[in-house]
């Protein structure tokens, strides 16, 4: 890789995989890229499930369209007894373990980028009955599901990036 | 920049910067590499304050000690009329604003690292307080406040980097 930027311009949310599985050091190091993301006071409450048996996927995939044939998955949690409470929020005591879960998944995602390794963000899928199917406890909070793996060929949208607004929309000087 | 692991382990969360600010072109990519973030549905709800006139980094000096020196700043915040709402996750409607910006949040922090651009990711911050100060509408969401500038000499921990947990402690195989 040579600059960030591109990096972050050349993924894309892969919606097709193959059922070719990760390299076990590539799934490794896409783990470290999220072992070293900061969080809330360095609480590190984040918990990843690496879906990568066929019951795990199977499963996974019985609760939401979005797991698009990938072989394994990343389902992204926080244990609410670990992370920071912020008491300084509008929502007093609002937990950060959402946040850290986000900064986690998304030098993960970009760590796989540049490997070569496709992912999609899935957040529509139903977070109970996966609570239930995985035997989560109470404590384990679900942020974010993300089907890691290589990209079929209508996985590469012609097209590859979706619209983004420009810069005027969203920023402001102050 | 050569690998993306390094740029993660490369990066430290700066407490103390110098009064230099940044370049306006370094400052616009750190923008651009939020602007491209994904975010759910691609709605793109965040709205980004750059504080960067004297009276906007002293009103929010006023509110955080956690400024620490910084001539300008990123105050986060995203559109809750515009994110997108999840009716599958444990609680209905969940709003996904806050991970929104929190991916935006961290590609801009990353970016930053590339540049050679210090950052903090912080929270510990009066959050209504700085609503009012800013005059923020009800819709709008405060996520997270990250100074960004130069580091001082103290602002280089002879330590770099706080330990993280090892992978066995936070990811599991299913």
């Amino acid at each position: 890789m040579t600059d960030f930027l591109k990096l972050c311009k050349e993924r894309y949310s892969v919606r097709s995989f193959t059922d070719r599985k990760i390299e076990p050091e590539k799934l490794q190091k896409i783990l470290e890229a999220g072992r070293v993301a900061p969080t809330a006071v360095n609480f590190q409450p984040q918990v990843i499930y690496v879906l990568q048996s066929p019951d795990a996927v199977s499963k996974m995939a019985s609760v939401t369209p979005y797991m698009f044939g990938a072989p394994q998955a990343l389902l992204v949690c926080w244990d609410e007894n670990i992370c920071w409470k912020n008491h300084r929020h509008e929502e007093d005591g609002h937990s950060a373990g959402e946040m850290d879960a986000s900064i986690v998944l998304t030098q993960m995602m970009l760590q796989a980028q540049e490997l070569g390794i496709g992912s999609c963000w899935v957040c529509s899928f139903d977070f109970k009955k996966t609570r239930e199917l995985f035997n989560l406890p109470d404590n384990i909070k679900i942020a974010a599901l993300m089907p890691i793996g290589y990209a079929s060929a209508q996985g590469v949208p012609s097209d590859r990036h979706e619209k983004r607004k420009p810069l005027d929309e969203t920023v402001r000087y102050l």
